[in-house]
């Protein structure tokens, strides 16, 4: 970015929180947000990417700015695609609504939709590219992840007690953490596109894995239901209920799970265990974030929160970067990321 | 309290404060903070109880406050003593110097000193308990806690991964968490009278259970070292150096552990581990606080934190209250406190 003014700062920051306001809604998609001004500087539309078939974000900020678009500037958080899908390319939207500047801030990553910027400097639309980009990539950071990575951005999520037992010896686990911890998960799942266990977790506890609300009621849209295993799963598992979809997966690979969910455009795979699972995915590196949930409990005895990763010794210990701690209620949430994201 | 002023509340504010400097040093006595005004309301002198053997807060403060002391006021954080131990009564010292009227946060609660209001007030003084005592209790609550228990405070501290490592197979365990918490364990530990490990601890590890600065030296008082169990500890071992007294208590009762702490002064007990000598205490119901230095890293193997408590069901698990969390570095310190002081 070269010629960015003070406003032009202003207007992406407030197409970055249009954007955000599409987290959790916009599957497959990414979010995006959009602000135009018109020729003479004052705000003339606004929008963001709510839904997958619906509008574009820059589609949505247009028709509010109608005519007032032309001549005027586009602040877009993503690059505008190039990219017939279930709606036409908004560089050619742009373009015919006769806007005279395109402001972006991340490139998109996605080479079917990419090109857009190219298009708009053939109809020689003024196009600048990276302002506020690191906070319009953090607000897209798991999209952005997936499609550079070609697979699904992995979250591992456990609750465990101060001494690392996700369960007793009798395999029971409910309820370890409080009412707080539970809500928190039910907001992350939602975020999420699919939410994974192995067969053990599914036979021994019978999750629903669904969102849920306070009155434990299914709300919004669910995410896709994934089980990993060669066991049948009961016709009767909870997780076979008509209340979201449920993909029966029997392999132990990890890699080919990530494929397989690929092909179903999951971007966004909330893994809820149990340890064995979550082992086998960690061993294989493919962790991208841990979410864990400490109770101020401890147990003593029972099984541990993370299967056998084939440490002997200290030095095999696998170290995350502490990304945040946030005390919910009487326990407390770590987000862990990998340590080689601290040299971004 | 009754006749408190808004004026009274800040010079006891004041004398709690004074109070905290003497944290760390004044083992096996209270820490406890004095500020006297004159007749005409002005300061007159403050003092604070600094070291067992030196002079007690009131002492020191009407040593600043000479006559001027005459027809003033006291502001006292625990009921003034009316012991002769290493110095004389403090309250004779307090009506030798005609001071009028004493305000004191909290009663003692050790037998021998308390008694200090009643030969005030029979010198009509005019004597008021407990303006800001929750405050004063605070600042003083491992002393407090243990002269009313009998017996000392006990802190079990331990180090672990995110999944309750404490150890590797090999038993390696150095170094788990980061250089801030492992000088934050020297800080704590400068302000506890003994510091207990197991047998085990000490022949895997060679530990020196000693207070060290960022260089590693030893610094300042050293608190009492305590080794529990049957097994001979080599002359050699360096828990064994003369850098600190060393008691070799061989015996598996927490409670005898204890007790012979009492004889020997101790208040505050740091309690470092194992897992297996800090299961014992837990089992005891013995443990007063926990402080748990969490690092963001997974094992997947090894030895637990924690000892056998005999949990079977997830009924069994022993919940604390969260008390604090404070990030150190890369790891995180949660402080846990037992249930029931919810309802102090
Ligand atoms: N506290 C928590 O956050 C939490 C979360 C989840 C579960 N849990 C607890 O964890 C316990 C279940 O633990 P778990 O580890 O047995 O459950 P799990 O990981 O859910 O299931 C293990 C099963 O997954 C299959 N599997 C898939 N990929 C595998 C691989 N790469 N390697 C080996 N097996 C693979 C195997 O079943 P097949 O033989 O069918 O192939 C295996 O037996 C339950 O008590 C549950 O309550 C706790
Ligand atoms: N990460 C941390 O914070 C931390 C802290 C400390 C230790 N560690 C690790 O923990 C490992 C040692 O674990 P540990 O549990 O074996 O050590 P430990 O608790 O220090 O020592 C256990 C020994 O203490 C004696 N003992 C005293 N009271 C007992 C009782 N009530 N019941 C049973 N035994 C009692 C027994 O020895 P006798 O046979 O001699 O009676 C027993 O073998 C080492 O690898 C060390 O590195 C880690």
């Amino acid at each position: 970015m070269t010629n960015a003014s003070p406003i032009d700062v202003a207007w992406m920051r407030r197409a970055i929180e249009l954007a955000a306001r599409g987290l959790g809604s916009t599957h497959p998609n990414p979010v995006v947000g959009c602000v135009i001004t018109g020729r003479d500087g004052h705000p003339a539309g606004e929008g963001f990417h709510a839904v997958a078939g619906g509008p574009h974000a820059e589609v949505a900020a247009l028709r509010m700015a109608g005519d007032r678009a032309r001549g005027g500037t586009a602040y877009v958080t993503l690059e505008p695609c190039n990219h017939t899908g279930r709606t036409g390319p908004c560089a050619d939207a742009l373009i015919e609504a006769g806007v005279a500047r395109v402001l972006y801030a991340v490139p998109d990553p996605n080479r079917q939709a990419a090109g857009g910027a190219d298009k708009l400097r053939s109809k020689n639309v003024h196009v600048e590219q990276g302002l506020l980009r690191a906070e319009a990539e953090a607000v897209n950071h798991v999209w952005l992840h997936s499609v550079r990575m070609g697979r699904p951005f992995v979250t591992w999520k456990f609750a465990t007690t101060l001494d690392g037992r996700s369960a007793a010896p009798d395999r029971s686990s409910r309820w370890i953490t409080g009412e707080q911890a539970r809500a928190d998960v039910h907001r992350q799942r939602a975020e999420c596109d699919a939410i994974a266990v192995g067969t053990q977790t599914v036979l021994t506890d019978d999750p629903e894995l669904t969102v849920r609300d306070a009155q434990d009621r299914p709300v919004g849209r669910q995410p896709l239901r994934v089980v990993v295993g060669d066991r049948e799963i009961p016709a009767t598992a909870r997780v076979r209920n008509d209340r979201a979809e449920t993909l029966l997966l029997p392999t132990h690979d990890p890699a080919e799970v990530l494929r397989q969910l690929d092909d179903h455009h999951i971007r966004h795979l909330w893994l809820e265990g149990g340890p064995t699972l979550a082992a086998a995915f960690l061993r294989s590196g493919l962790v991208d974030q841990i979410v864990a949930y400490v109770a101020p409990a401890v147990l003593g005895s029972g099984f541990a929160a993370i299967g056998d990763l084939g440490a002997e010794s200290i030095d095999h210990l696998r170290r995350f970067q502490l990304a945040d701690v946030t005390r919910l209620g009487d326990d407390v949430r770590l987000t862990l990321t990998p340590l080689e994201q601290r040299t971004h």
